[in-house]
């Protein structure tokens, strides 16, 4: 009988025990994963940059590598006067543009 | 006496197991934690775009749409003199402008 | 002897359920961290925005503050040829030109 009691009351304070841990890994698991996530993923943001560079062509016409889109367009002839076709090409308006260039920016990560 | 000294150990076999399961719990937290992040960081990084768009108006003053800075402006006239006010707002500082055009930009999730 | 066994059994018990501890923990955590990721990833990245800001100088030049990227040029006297220099320098290309205006930009957490 005495020995039954014994069982008994492990058994109880075992699975207590159990609950017991569910909850400290609940508690243990959500404080490290907003930490842990926090420092990685402002780390990670502070390396996300503009890549941009110039591509220039003969002619009113000119597009981007593929990935990059277009934030501006140059003209020969001091032309100001410009579109973005399909976010990446650039064209010059002005009639007998000698050449056109785009500036071509994406986001990367350094 | 005996048996007081059989509940003692599992007592102190079940407490030793509390700081050893913690253990486990931290360690294998921290790994799975860092693993997980940096692969769901670097995923989502990865469809972080520009999304640009263009927007006209008649006139010497266009502005971009709410979210988006103006990267550029393009001006009817051949004009290439112009400014940007407010970050959103495009102006073509020519005399007698018929059109202004804005090259708007933001950062969005593919 | 039968006390031998009890000690025996709950020593099976424990180890057991150390081995069941662990799985808990696995599946607890793989869980709450894909939960918890992508939660602060998208929300964190909902915050990046492009920064951006004019600069302006006397002149056919003029430099992006450090960790801007020129993304357009404006040139004084109507001029709309130009092009940009190590990725932050603006340069007006029409002969006499009395000022040139860079447009800046870069990525950042608001």
């Amino acid at each position: 009988m005495m020995k039954a009691a014994i069982f008994l009351a492990l058994a109880l304070l075992v699975s207590a025990y159990h609950v017991d841990a569910q909850c400290l890994i609940d508690n243990a698991v959500d404080l490290k994963v907003q930490a842990a996530v926090s420092s990685i993923v402002s780390s990670t943001l502070a390396k996300a940059k503009l890549f941009c560079q110039n591509v220039s062509a003969r002619g009113a016409l000119v597009s981007c590598p593929g990935g990059y889109k277009a934030t501006a367009c140059s003209c020969g002839m001091a032309c100001g006067s410009w579109d973005i076709r399909s976010d990446a090409t650039c064209h010059c308006q002005c009639g007998g543009i000698d050449w056109t260039s785009a500036r071509c920016c994406k986001i990367g990560v350094e």
